[in-house]
């Protein structure tokens, strides 16, 4: 397809980003072209848009950024069996290499070779995107667009806490950022007894009571560690899931962990964290499992099953919708923590 | 305690039992005696009511059968420190040896000297019976009795449902015995995205639907097999549970398991299976597993979590009450299948 | 590459193959050529060549068989990237979809539409042969190649055998095939502490002793039951890796595994089995595996490790080597079951 | 049995012990008294001899210590069904409350209320000791005292070591103490393809590569992250076993798995470690495992199959033996690392 598309273009190194009309992008061999149906804002777009460290050491600006969406198929590359047009689909959004020992044993999201789309190539904050047909996964047609964007980041979720038993377990979700309120929505579903969500933010903290959340505690005004134990009888919590990134929060995890219980970390804390291995991982016996990505495709139709099911329903946790021209307004939610999951419509 | 108590004594040889006056059983050390509060019939109670054959090699009459109980810890004896008088209690129902090497290997539920309450010993189909206190569980006070009479049974359920994962995935009952009708409740609680019921009892199969059942077939109306690949896109399902007994219905839940899959029998056939061990098993490359008790304790954990937090509802399944005195009623509704659980008040 | 190459054909519907001068194959994109420069013959070849039922529903004669090999890359198609000419290769016989939902959730060895090289496809009893790049595993150039050749199959005893615990454990051998016997040495490898070799066939026994057997027995001559009664204390094995295909050793592998054992199944009985569902799986509360082909490449990986690190010598079961023109008398020693493994050098 | 018997007392909060005469001690109700054979010197007895910051807050002076033996039963007490005099046993140190949510799912090395023998309790450095029959395990009567005694730490060996896969996979040893060096034999007998051994220490090195090591690393010698690159052809290894405490060793540990791999933690270090959790767990999405005494009992049923079978041979590493009399040969020997296993003998 020929012709121009809008887009949201990281256009410097520096704050901010602009909407520009650039060229809609073409196909090769083994590509799909698909048009943006609904693209969702994640932590990472904000810290490209923020031009944090990270994001100044890994990103080269200008290009199209963005990575969760739903779309439609509307064109299709030589080589292609998987896919065809007028099909719905997301994508997995990490780019593997197949060849190094990790993609050899199917352990394919932890690569050592991944790229990122949106980030190390361009995404999908524009009407078109082009991408491999390997890396879609084909959505139900009943399921609405702005839920089926959801999903990339809810793969993150749904990683993290069925790493481990959960049925009938106390789970504690310390971070309620959009992928710590769907983790308290997936918790629910697969069974948890308990259900607990820390963070400082009052707003997200109400969105995690209405995913499902048995107790909510802001660590501001209630010491989380009192509250947890006071709350298990004790014992502590059976499944931690990290999600915050902050140092002291980390160490709040591993203290109210029981023994023998599971601390899956989703978070990205900037520097080393302080840990006392001895008395919070060895005497206790636990497992840290640390968790990227998704499962390829196995975490995909996890997230799909449970929200087809309506085992998971997302309508609490996607609280904005925008048009594309005005992501600024979006980006500026995210910065603040007051909101869901924030959409935007090409 | 000393005194005289009513108890269903399985008085014969043959068909039936009757209530009598019996002396109140007399704690030996480690030992306690339990006043017993709400006790359902169970398959197994049947089967010796109705002297099957299994019974016949089985059983010596005359005793006080039944095992599946609430109740309250009314004497202790000495060297018990784990409970006291007053507390509410259920009871693990296998009577281990300890020194096996299952046992040894903390494989409890699976030991080679296994004993069985109401089968092997008196049990709990009377106003008291008494118990090794290691056997005992302790129940929340607020949980009503007659639940906590059914999570023996319900553990069967959880430790079938349970043996591999379930979140998002597709999970086929076969049997909707009362443990079949609490495994579809407790694939519910943990995420399945579908959960077929199938039986040939129109009743079942409505209080299957209720507990969260997705779908039923009753194999009487509708092919199983070709209903379950409609339901599944030509899939197959991810699990089967396995609680009918029956060669034919066994051999469709091989049929009906997807590459992959797992299929956790719990039933016992009375004679020897026919199985298509190189197209249903090998080549699909599946898992079966056998299921047998409850693991000790952690399946009691489950279960005890699972009602606790609401999780299952156990409501719809506990569909009829009777005095002791009246236990022919309940066995009589057993007999025709037109209940789901069965409690009788002493 | 142009010309004419030798090649062993099944020619026709019928007992025996013949040798031929056929065309050198040629590679499309995303194929490789390969110089074959050991081949080994599997059981499934025998079948072929012996035309047995099986065959007669599955193969398309003229055809070139064989499927297990070592070999160079000596031409590469377009949009290959993976390996390149000079690589020593062997491959991955399973031809698979990439798009069912078992290859999507990473389980390509039980992929719904799988074909076999050398079954479903030209293979590699022949000068060349040509692959799909993503089929090919590539070897060290230290490793033999009549070794590299044999790594097929003995992914097959490696995902047997490792599909559980088999450290300190007693595993017993069922069927002392050339699979078999390479079973033995894996479960030697891993640190069995037993390893029980059956079979009625004194020359296969010889070569599981050899192999790290600890005790062989020849069903013919001695009670199997028995026998592994008295070697483990009457507790039975932990492990059964079933490679006879035989009703009656499958009826006897259900029967000498422990409570809590597992019982591996590679062997393809001819037509279904009677299992003792509740005695031998239930109340032993046993798990079940189905085991088919090698997990697509983490198999590859443990085998490939397992030879370079001398923990397996293959040395004792790599009986015969021939030209490849001597094809026929290979397949005769097959048949006779006097031989562990047989290699054709083109 | 009454009288005096020979005991290493520590007998003063300080440095040391000394050998007293002391009362045999008098068996209570399901214990059992056990004449000492053989007993050896574990790390945690050289902190309690050197009076160290954890004994001083853990050790209450004066009581025999020691922990790790092997004997013979020569007195049995009331309701012990399990052993009898004469038979030949070693023992689980950790006393278990029973009670605890751990110890009820059958967690009980991870008790919540554990006690530890010759810590809390009077220990084994002496002729006599009484235990509760529950924590003995038998041993057979063909296997040498000396090797009996050291079971208790390769229990801790065997629990790191076994806690995932092992089979083909590199594994590392970081710290070659006495469990070190064990944990590279079982590695070796677990079929590990590579095992790199770590130390300070040339004299404990040797002992690895007896005990089956393929490298070993000086780290004062060499760099060891850029050695294990080598090694691994850049991947790193799969499984970390850290056993040496020390926070800079523990950091490289992280730095040498490769992505998806394992680290097991039996270590104490003294004070909290720094860890690199983002990218050094996250990213590369490995596991950590905490590992804390021994599974009751399935590591004993391991390790005593391990050494039983010949899998294991520990003959390298128990290089002392001394008379009780002469313990503070032995412990001035394990203050210098210039040892294996030391065996005293009462």
């Amino acid at each position: 397809m020929n012709g121009k598309m809008k887009a949201v273009v990281k256009h410097h190194s520096g704050f901010g980003a602009e909407m520009q009309m650039v060229d809609i992008p073409q196909i090769k061999e083994g590509e799909v072209l698909i048009k943006v149906k609904a693209t969702s804002i994640c932590g990472t777009d904000v810290h490209i848009y923020s031009w944090d460290e990270w994001s100044q050491s890994r990103v080269n600006p200008p290009y199209v950024f963005g990575h969760e969406f739903s779309g439609e198929v509307v064109e299709v590359g030589s080589n292609v069996t998987s896919v065809q047009c007028g099909d719905f689909v997301s994508a997995e959004t990490h780019l593997v290499c197949g060849t190094c020992p990790q993609c050899l044993t199917g352990q394919f999201h932890i690569c050592k070779n991944t790229k990122i789309i949106g980030v190390d190539t361009n995404g999908c904050f524009a009407e078109y995107l082009t991408l491999p047909a390997g890396n879609l996964w084909k959505n139900p047609k009943e399921m609405p667009f702005n839920v089926a964007s959801v999903q990339e980041p809810m793969g993150n979720a749904v990683h993290t806490v069925l790493s481990g038993e959960v049925a009938g377990k106390i789970v504690a979700v310390i971070g309620c950022g959009p992928i710590g309120i769907m983790a308290v929505g997936v918790a629910k579903a697969a069974g948890a007894a308990q259900i607990i969500a820390l963070d400082l933010n009052d707003y997200r903290l109400g969105l995690a009571k209405k995913m499902g959340a048995t107790s909510v505690i802001n660590s501001k005004n209630q010491n989380p560690l009192e509250t947890v134990s006071r709350l298990t009888h004790g014992n502590g919590v059976d499944v931690v899931c990290e999600m915050s990134g902050h140092a002291v929060a980390i160490d709040q995890g591993f203290k109210m962990v029981t023994n023998g219980g599971r601390v899956s970390i989703l978070s990205l804390p900037v520097r080393p964290v302080q840990i006392d291995v001895t008395n919070d991982i060895v005497f206790k016996g636990i497992t840290v499992k640390g968790i990227t990505g998704r499962l390829i495709f196995k975490t995909w139709q996890q997230v799909s099953s449970l929200l087809a099911s309506g085992q998971v329903d997302l309508t609490p946790m996607i609280t904005h919708h925008f048009p594309l021209e005005e992501f600024k307004t979006g980006f500026d939610l995210m910065l603040k923590g007051e909101c869901g999951k924030v959409i935007l419509h090409p």
